[in-house]
């Protein structure tokens, strides 16, 4: 019998990379939901090919332009808006919920979905960072599997196959250093939205990018490593790798590294997760590491990038403090994305907002929404107080 | 209970460093018996230490060498030879033989010690060279255990763990290149001894160091990939990564490449092949990619270094020619080692002896040792004749 399999976000980049992975398995997968919130014109398409039950769009108004998109075709249910997400994620009979939608909207599915006993692929980082505890505790209860979609947790994933949990010494997470990882202090002053999108290796959403520019993407990696793998944050090292060739590793008591290495191709973590623990035949390209020729590394500047030292301080802070700082940064890097403010401005927006937030710590799932809420109050006051 | 260990060749390299990993797990092993062969002093050091019952000599002269050098104390049992290897690797209540003897002189200690289903850690290449086949078959047999001890093969053996087989897609050896990885041809043919023993990463003993330069260890370690974990010859690729630091890879079907990383030092493949399959904490050094900055990959040459064609051609041809290879491979560096021929003359001795050998393509252990001899002898011949 194939799995069914719904998707959150299957118009953004790792939705439909997704589609791509379960179209060249479609003996394996039935798609029983879509959500692509304003793309009607991709998610027609999505729709004619693989033919969901249900799919969720933004609001009704989305929903009306679609329904006559598709000639007001019935057999088709359109729900909208995050009670639509809800209700698609925790469908009753589905086997994997993909989570692919960017920022804090990504929390609730995520946790109806886990509450539901449901096995969960995870791209948006965003549920985890601001919720990672009570995710993983629901998670254990209800027997919820929760499995990562981004090539640094599924490659520590498989470096941890079968190991056991007290062998690890550390856990080494790869950054490429993101656009300006070579840009002095004083050039970081004068960075450019467009100097800032110009990810070297990796093409991802625009969020993203600006987050690996200023390294709060390893940051909220770190949070994210923290709950996935049970590893307290001074376990948890980042290295500079340009390349982004090898994805992460893990170190062991015994001294013994291991490292997963590939392509820059989010199908390769995207089927991983799909089909954990089997590993699958796929005919992506393979890397060769005699074409390559070399792999670096470097220590990280905390100092320059600051937003990966503000995100280990709210791990060690706990509570709410990791949502705020997601929330903060989200706004920010919105502001500086609108060209609101500028690039170092980013964490400082960050700290200023963490440094007002009074922790809640033993926040439950709303008590999350609500730090999320005022950062985001807090840094929007920010950001234009700053101009 | 510790577990009771022998170690065959407990003076050269590989057996002083597993007494240094037996030392820092007393609790573990217990140490019941040990080979020296001719390094008296060494030996009688090891034996105030570890108080084995039976040593191993290299004959009835060096026995009573040692009987003397240990004040003709009669608690300890002296054994010679052949003989004496072949009766301390099968001592009944032994858990664990370390066969770390150069040369074919391991192959019967080591076949002996698996007809008796015990767990052989294996540090002698050449008796899985040899003899890789009928090793393995009779460990499936007597359910005993072959584990490498070298950093290549444990390497693979910690990437693939518990991973299906049929996942592999390839297995990736790295070699350092050894002392002469860039001369030129033509500096090939005037190398000084000197010259191929200065390898640039790894301390070994001088016939390994040789068969580094001439890109035949790696050779021989592609055979023993393809016994230790059932591979064909053609899913297992040769790399050059002259940091040596990345110990050996695996690719997957699904296009994930695992490798294994870390220090220069034999002491981690050992204590992995002991405590196999645990993880056991040591204070050995750490690797630290930021401090080595970078690991580079390139392509082999095989025309300058034509000992790893001639390896998969006698890995391909099969029954004893692989055995062949070896004797003539021991011969012919020896001959270099003592001036006798030119280093690129080692290649054509093995390719010339190989050429006129007629197969045994169903070989039992008396055939794979005849082809041994029929190899040596007729290798010194060669050698004298390029003379």
């Amino acid at each position: 019998m194939r799995k069914k399999i719904v998707i959150l976000g299957s118009t953004g980049s790792i939705g439909q990379q997704t589609l791509e992975v379960v179209q060249k398995y479609s003996n394996e997968f039935e798609v029983v939901g879509l959500s692509g919130w304003e793309n009607i014109r991709l998610l027609k398409e999505q729709i004619s090919f693989f033919k969901p039950k249900v799919v969720v769009v933004k609001n009704e108004d989305t929903a009306k332009r679609l329904r006559k998109e598709l000639n007001n075709l019935n057999i088709i249910k359109i729900l909208w808006g995050i009670d639509g997400l809800i209700k698609i994620s925790i469908l009753e009979d589905i086997d994997i919920t993909v989570v692919a939608i960017t920022g804090i909207a990504s929390l609730i599915p995520t946790f109806e979905a886990v509450k539901r006993g449901k096995k969960v692929a995870l791209a948006s980082k965003e549920a985890m960072v601001a919720a990672g505890e009570l995710l993983i505790k629901e998670a254990k209860t209800r027997n919820a599997k929760i499995l990562p979609i981004d090539s640094e947790h599924s490659a520590i994933l498989q470096c941890l196959k079968n190991e056991q949990k007290d062998c690890v010494e550390k856990i080494i997470l790869t950054a490429s250093g993101g656009a300006l990882y070579n840009f002095t202090e004083t050039a970081l002053n004068n960075v450019t939205v467009e100097d800032a999108l110009n990810h070297p290796t990796w093409k991802m959403g625009k969020k993203v990018t600006i987050d690996s520019a200023t390294l709060m993407n390893k940051g909220l990696e770190v949070i994210e490593a923290k709950w996935f793998f049970d590893i307290p944050a001074n376990k948890i090292e980042v290295v500079i790798h340009p390349q982004s060739y090898v994805h992460s590793m893990v170190q062991f008591i015994d001294g013994t590294i291991l490292a997963q290495i590939g392509e820059h191709d989010m199908k390769i973590p995207i089927q991983y997760a799909l089909f954990h623990p089997n590993r699958i035949s796929n005919n992506f390209s393979r890397l060769e590491l005699t074409k390559v020729g070399q792999l670096t590394f470097k220590k990280p500047n905390f100092n320059k990038f600051p937003c990966i030292k503000l995100a280990y301080q709210a791990l060690e802070l706990g509570g709410t403090m990791p949502a705020v700082l997601n929330g903060a940064n989200e706004i920010a890097v919105n502001a500086f994305l609108n060209s609101q403010i500028k690039f170092t401005a980013i964490s400082q927006i960050i700290q200023d907002t963490m440094k007002e937030h009074k922790i809640n710590h033993n926040p439950d799932i709303n008590d999350i929404l609500d730090a999320d809420y005022w950062a985001r109050e807090k840094a929007v006051n920010l950001c234009t107080n700053i101009k």
